[in-house]
């Protein structure tokens, strides 16, 4: 096992500077690495732990090579060819095919033979299965829900009837996917009335799905998560809401029912979006936002716990916010000057 | 199956406005109707769906009445009336009453006949079930523990010994009730002494609880949910807190300890109630606020992100917030030009 | 069963005042304190119901004495000896030890006799327990996990292979440890391409993980939770996250990946602290505070939806922001009164 520098080189389409037959067997980080490792450089944050690297060689930007003091593999977007190195070197455990004997498998399901379906999975009537699919331990699949091929649901993660799974997902533990979305009518002795959540969720292909993230399912009609959308961990997304293709979203994050969110978006942690909005394509949000309304152009918007702005707004808005009281006892300074004066 | 308008109208004791004999078999949305289906329109925002949509019938307010274009219920309150439709047209797969040979029962638990328990269901010594109770998959149910007649615990819930849940309750996946409170007594030496948290949950009538959200148990005495709440997903209800009847609260909410939130609340999403405090009866929050001491008037009340405040106020602070590099700016000319004149 | 006062008194070092043959049975609030009950008085937000307490004792501080009209422990930290009294009184019950025949080992773990294995639980090929460990229905363990004695893993809860799990531990049900971080390099085209998440979790001695808390594996390098470290319900932990010992973090809080958290630190409830950054030993973080950058020296800092600052300075900028508008409108009127006078 393991790469020669040269080979990564070639693969991957980088320019060496080093020994192409230097073999490397891991991944490791700049300060970490030991001889046999491929470290990267990516963020400048640590650029200073470069000149004192063990690893034996590292990824890294032209304008980062000067001081490298070991072979490097020079990429344009070192972290991407990182990734791809780290997949290489790391690879996932291969499935192991099969159906355990304390799995629990409904009428008219189909499960083709290289599944992997764990112990305690609960898979209801008429579910289907693509190729590949892998099944954790104890998670439960509910009537008629289909997954596509090579798609991961990891131990304990919760799918209700009426969801579409596309090709090649991650669904972590924890996630629930399908949960009844909130709605009620409040009745005239204060009591309040279910509103049948009678729509789906469909989830298209490549997309992960974080710990503990629930995705509600519609109303009437669908929720609906594009192709390559990544969801982190512990998000909540409301009823009917649009998720657009290659969309990332980071940790705590929670999008109220029935809002659109364009493409290639990327939300930050904590980020709260309303309902009943629109965030068009390629809109950056800072962490802990709250989207009170629609964003229709893209950009970068924060707010950090206030409504979204432009960055650059915001941040000088919250620098004024510290210098708050001290504002408002100059401005009381200046009306006593004033009425002095006159 | 399906329903005549006429029948509808007579149930819901809406006035009809079109031909009674005319069939509708489900619900959609204005937008996405095909014939044979009844829409219906509530928020303002989807009336501009209302000329072209391809319902059978719609149920709408009479103020609404004149642009619609097909027949309709004529409602007070159109959502509502909208919510039994659909619970009509689209009712629940009934029950299907048995205990899976792979669900694991303990000793002295009492299962009656009518409930459904699914496959990997866990139930503990001297669990005890009200009639027509439905346990999903891989739910686990601790020593002790009581469900009413009627409530729906979903796949992979967990009921902590301790907890009694009333009638007619929906548990979603992921939920956790039960789980110790969050308390500790800090040592000299900087370490965390544990305190016992003995206490359980005490949960009423009609209560819903959405995917992932936690319900700690009582640190002494119960937790207390009252008739009629409803919880979405992802809210943390800390030990000791008690939530009056009929009170809403909107995703990712949390709850510290020992707070007492009235009856009739509406609680937006992300809110943030500290503990040891009282929210009055009738109170509503808008989403993010963040309520640091008692509310003890009833009122709608915001802060997003800050604490909270007369809705009002709250919405001319936050424009002012956006202002705020400005307004310093002009401080600073101000302060200037008195000292040039002086 | 049930206690002297002056068995009480010698075994946690208390002043008893009173009839050191009185028996206490259970603890309780004294407010619903019956006698036979034994209550306690830290917080003095409750001093009001000590005059009319039923409990048969009280303990409480030396300045609050005089105001207790039945027997009292004395001490100096009576929340501290409340929590040993409460565990002397109400013990968890004692573990059955025996695996469940519903539970799944696979190949090559090591289960001590002394361990209690529920229904449902899967331990996965080379899982191994130290003494004594309880594992909870339908909990999943992945291959090669090591638990330590004494640790209580609940209901449902889902540990990752590649995470070691210390001593005397509690982990509640829905927690989530292993998951991947959320590491993605964006492609050219938009897409994201998945970062290998290699590394694990190392979790120490004395630890509590709160109910739907989820701690991610790291991407190179474990993410590590340091010994006696409390973790309350919904906290999310990024990949590579270090916190240290002894430090406590309240409900719905989140760490972004990278950061280094110190010792003893007590966090608020919904605190988000940014990714790549360092807080030090012995830090007090209010409620709701958003942490953008690293806080080096010991303190309490606040910052309620904006930014992290001194506690006195928020404070203080906070009022300030509730009076925003009216401080905009002042200024308007000196700037009008400047103008007008020139």
């Amino acid at each position: 096992m393991g790469m020669t520098l040269g080979q990564l080189a070639v693969r991957y389409g980088c320019e060496l500077r080093g020994d192409p037959d230097s073999v490397v067997h891991g991944v490791a980080t700049l300060a970490s690495a030991a001889p046999g490792s491929i470290g990267f450089l990516a963020n400048p944050v640590y650029r200073s732990q470069l000149a004192s690297t063990q690893a034996t060689a590292v990824i890294l930007r032209a304008a980062d090579a000067a001081e490298c003091p070991v072979a490097m593999l020079v990429a344009q977007d070192p972290y991407a060819v990182y990734a791809r190195v780290a997949a290489e070197l790391h690879p996932l455990p291969p499935l192991r095919p099969g159906i355990h004997t304390a799995a629990v498998l409904g009428a008219a399901t189909l499960v083709p033979s290289s599944c992997q379906i764990d112990a305690g999975a609960v898979l209801a009537d008429g579910v289907s299965l693509g190729e590949r699919v892998s099944i954790g331990a104890n998670v439960v699949i509910g009537e008629g829900v289909a997954v596509g091929a090579d798609t991961r649901i990891c131990a304990g993660a919760v799918i209700y009837t009426g969801v579409r799974l596309g090709s090649r997902c991650i669904i972590h533990s924890g996630a629930v996917i399908g949960a009844d979305g909130f709605g009620f009518a409040r009745e005239r002795d204060g009591s309040q009335l279910k509103v049948p959540q009678i729509g789906g969720v469909l989830v298209g292909d490549d997309v992960e799905i974080g710990a503990c993230t629930t995705i509600d399912r519609g109303a009437i009609g669908d929720t609906f998560i594009a192709d390559g959308v990544k969801l982190d961990n512990q998000i909540q997304v409301g009823h009917n809401v649009r998720i657009g293709a290659h969309t990332v979203m980071a940790g705590q994050a929670g999008v109220s029912g029935s809002t659109t969110i364009g493409a290639r978006c990327t939300i930050g942690g904590r980020v709260a979006i309303a309902g009943h909005i629109v965030i068009a394509d390629d809109v950056v949000i800072g962490g802990g936002t709250s989207v009170p309304g629609s964003i229709l152009e893209p950009g970068i918007y924060a707010g950090g716990g206030t409504p979204a702005d432009t960055l650059q707004r915001w941040r000088r808005n919250m620098v004024r916010f510290g210098q708050l009281d001290e504002l408002a006892r100059r401005l009381r300074a200046v009306e006593k000057r004033i009425n002095r004066d006159s």
